[in-house]
């Protein structure tokens, strides 16, 4: 006998039908003479009927079924009496009149509920991974991640795209984050890296003219687990020869567009907005802005400059920094003291050395600083912040960097706490004109803000001679509600521009020979004009998901310690193994 | 100015159009006035022209123009005069007539030619491999894989597969191949292991409910490589809930028609011959038979069972020897003594201590071993083998092991020297009926013949405590032409029946549990009934692509000593990188 339907697919249209499912016991109600069996498989729930009645036999066999239980029930689709109906599930309008209930296997009572929303520790729902996924609203999760990397794969294929599969086993590079190693047994001392991306390789593809790649790939870095990262991660990872930023830009909006609308439903109208990455930090202070929500930074500088308010008025003077604010609408009402204190310790993770407030109160101004200002020091303050009676406005000054970073995180801060957020919004934007360099204070010198192939923007390449921390770059991150998704450059295709590029980051010619070497070598056999693009598909797939953790959207995730609890990986090996690789464990 | 089309899509529809290509110069060619260039992408090659008359510049970009150089060239698409026109090539009708020639940049002279059939040294072609990628032959591989994979993506997904991605960094376990080994850096002097295929995973998938996964998935194997073994290989991997054996072949038999359709062109006829392991050995001396050709084996153990030929006689009279035979139809004429030699030595290989031959000539029969037998003995081995004048019959005696290895080993040797297969087949075949275990002569016990989590089939259950040796598995081999795809099996869902099959390979409960004990806790919180079956993806792009080596089928392969000639991986590290992950190199 083999299954028919899946549980969850049986509604009103197969009265009448008689079917098999196959499936889990989520639970039995015995009424004396009548067993209710509620039978769950990927697809749904539906409810099964034992009638003694009917077929002693199965009536016995569903006596004996308790809670995860894996049977098989044949049966006949009948509509529920009218008081019966269960309108909350999709099967709730029909039953499965039993004549044949064979048990495929038992099971020990799980550890905890196989049900949604369950308030069970974490570490206990990842020791029984298994079963946690069992549950219907992890089940939701995969298939939705599956469905996003089957719809990327559809719309790259269709687009010209070759999936190409780069090595696992590769070089081990001297910089980025930290690799995982693989020692080589045959090639004793020698070791593999695991990828952190195959940046290196899709360039080399569009070299060998391969004209557009993609993939989705697993990558891994060896960092220390910030709450949302995972030592392997996957990337959905591009890259197209012979385009500019529009092109790449245009091909990627036109992907996302349909991932929403596939998987969740919703046209997103293209193209998106592009902000370049110094209005972004102006006004949202961040390269990740979330637009669902207003309260912009605004910059009071030139109102404290000169002020009797000393503090403030002593660093602005100061070349790059600033007294930035933002406006809390109704802040009176909604913010206590106790909040104002809590925000204030809230913007020191950011490293501020505090937070200046002012309550447009109806006839005066509540504030530790407005005894400094002067009147027409204050109604400027209002005026720029645009605060009418009842806001509060914050304000930090320090380094603009600082500035940013606080009040950035400040006000997404706020829009949680105060609920100004529009759940429904999916706010697509692109990040443009990054700068090329950052200045490293402690290396005393220019760093790559992305990385050292990263083609400046044709504009100002003529200041990367004379002020390269203002050149741009051919960079773009795509960002949604405040979460970056993903990001990618044009590349340096140009061995003259890529040279210069290396001096810039301080390098002789022979330093940057002996570090890129390899990739310099291919780049003089013709190399295509080209860019690309990586997404981190599990971010993704969390968001769209509605998930708090990116674990929740991966099947058998690690925790913070790099460890998988169900398998108990990594563990202590063979001593023999480790002779065959020619390592030993250093106490 | 943009890319309207791509060279090899060109042909006589676009006459009249103006279009813009970009690509590599393949070679041009010089007439004084006028200069052909021919311009290679992935689609193909075409033919520009720049004609000094029509525009100066451009025709001086284009005499500046050598091997690789990219460009881009805007030009009208016209016929080419009859006498020029090359039917050769999709575009040999027509030509771009170029109004704008832009170098984008240029090429140092390729270490090899770019074009199809090159006669170069292999480490040469990896050590450039982004230009080895750039030759047609090449870039067919690669689109024909992902084609494949492709297919197979959407196969799966139509018939309610889910792709779930499984963790790279796993648990090393103690058996099976050698693993590769990743310090963990967290947790000192732990380790993870690379994968060497998700077959735990995804049985916890099954019983998480998931009902059918698939992945096409890298794998992992530290092993002494053979000449087509490579240290990563790609997995097509699924397993499904609720299903016999019948389920899982016929979704695989949809899955490879399918592919044969699209990619070959090829309709291969389902369902398959389904020929039990028994009869592959018995008729094709292997596991994995190839039945373009005949040649099949023949018992003649009976006849040299007393015979006066001892070596024979001796050897047949044993448990477990036989003597068989090969058919060479056309022997006498097309082997000489010289190539009955050679054969010789070839079955050596396979341990055989030697091989006889009759040649059926017209009124005799030439034979080193004819005079050790009697008229009724050799005309039966004529009848057996069905031999006829002008043929040879060569013959093998020893274990049976030796004997199938040795003449399954030399029917396709010979098949291959005298020609006698038909390229064009796909004669795609199931072995089914495996042996559940196999005695360990050295361990002196059964071993699992595939893994101790095969099930046995039903109707040979009661044999496991009487005859384990004859109890058949639920497993099958898909083989195409002699090469194993994949394979796979239902599993045991069962505790008691995994009990007993722990019993049988000689483990007590407790070191069953200390060895498989993760899976088997899962296994108690109700397992349903799964199967499935996973191929290797090289493998079978390569058979389809017509190429010789899995090789030629991953864009960055690694050689026999598992390193990646183009990036010299692996490499040595950073002493630093080695301390922190508390391991050091032992000499």
């Amino acid at each position: 006998m083999k299954r028919t339907i899946m549980c969850g697919q049986l509604n009103s249209k197969n009265i009448g039908e008689t079917v098999v499912i196959q499936g889990w016991v989520a639970k039995t109600r015995d009424l004396g003479g009548v067993i209710f069996i509620d039978v769950r498989d990927r697809e749904g729930i539906v409810q099964a009927v034992a009638n003694e009645n009917l077929d002693k036999d199965s009536f016995k066999v569903a006596e004996s079924l308790a809670r995860e239980y894996v049977v098989q029930i044949t049966g006949e689709v009948k509509p529920r009496s009218s008081e019966t109906i269960n309108k909350n599930i999709p099967t709730g309008e029909i039953e499965v009149i039993a004549t044949n209930v064979v048990l495929l296997n038992k099971a020990e009572t799980p550890p905890f509920e196989i049900e949604a929303d369950i308030d069970t520790n974490e570490q206990v729902r990842l020791k029984y991974r298994y079963l946690d996924l069992r549950r219907p609203d992890m089940q939701k999760n995969i298939i939705m991640r599956h469905k996003i990397a089957k719809i990327a794969r559809d719309y790259f294929d269709e687009n010209g795209f070759l999936e190409i599969e780069t090595p696992m086993l590769t070089k081990s590079t001297p910089e980025g984050a930290r690799d995982y190693l693989v020692p080589s047994r045959v090639n004793p001392g020698h070791f593999y890296a695991l990828p952190q991306s195959p940046q290196l390789y899709k360039q080399l593809l569009m070299l060998s003219g391969m004209d557009r790649y993609f993939q989705i790939v697993r990558c891994f870095r060896d960092e220390d687990l910030r709450a949302d990262r995972q030592p392997e991660f996957t990337q959905m990872d591009l890259e197209m020869s012979f385009v500019d930023q529009d092109d790449v830009i245009s091909i990627n909006e036109g992907l996302i567009a349909r991932v929403m609308k596939e998987v969740a439903g919703v046209e997103v109208k293209t193209p998106f907005v592009r902000m370049p990455y110094n209005v972004a930090m102006q006004k949202y202070g961040s390269d990740k802005p979330d637009t669902r929500f207003g309260m912009e930074l605004v910059d009071t500088s030139d109102v404290f400059l000169g002020s009797g308010f000393k503090t403030f008025s002593d660093i602005v003077s100061k070349v790059g920094s600033s007294a930035r604010a933002i406006c809390v609408k109704g802040g009176v009402d909604k913010l206590s003291r106790r909040d104002l204190d809590a925000l204030t310790d809230f913007v020191k993770i950011y490293g501020a050395k505090g937070m200046a407030w002012i309550n447009v109160c109806e006839d005066e101004l509540k504030s530790p600083i407005a005894k400094f200002l002067t009147k027409q020091e204050t109604d400027a303050l209002l005026s720029k912040t645009e605060a009418e009676v009842g806001d509060t406005i914050l304000f930090v000054a320090d380094k603009n960097k600082v500035v940013f970073d606080s009040l950035g995180a400040l006000r997404c801060e706020l829009a949680t706490r105060l609920n100004l957020i529009d759940k429904s919004l999916y706010n697509f934007l692109w990040v443009v004109d990054f700068p090329l360099l950052e200045y490293d204070d402690t290396e005393k010198r220019y760093t790559a803000k992305h990385h050292p192939f990263t083609a400046p923007n044709d504009s100002d390449i003529s200041l990367m001679e004379t002020n390269p921390g203002e050149v741009r770059a051919k960079a773009y991150d795509i960002i949604l509600n405040g979460n970056e998704l993903g990001g990618g450059s044009l590349r340096i295709y140009n061995t003259e521009l890529q040279e210069k590029m290396f001096k810039l980051l301080g390098f002789t010619t022979d330093e940057a020979w002996a570090r890129f070497g390899f990739l310099m070598e291919a780049f003089k056999y013709g190399t295509p004009p080209h860019g690309g693009m990586a997404y981190g598909l599990d971010r993704f797939a969390m968001i769209l998901a509605g998930a708090d953790s990116i674990r929740d959207v991966i099947a058998f995730p690690k925790v913070q310690t790099a460890s998988e609890v169900m398998s108990n990986a990594p563990n202590v090996v063979d001593i023999k193994q480790l002779e065959e690789l020619h390592i030993k464990v250093v106490e």
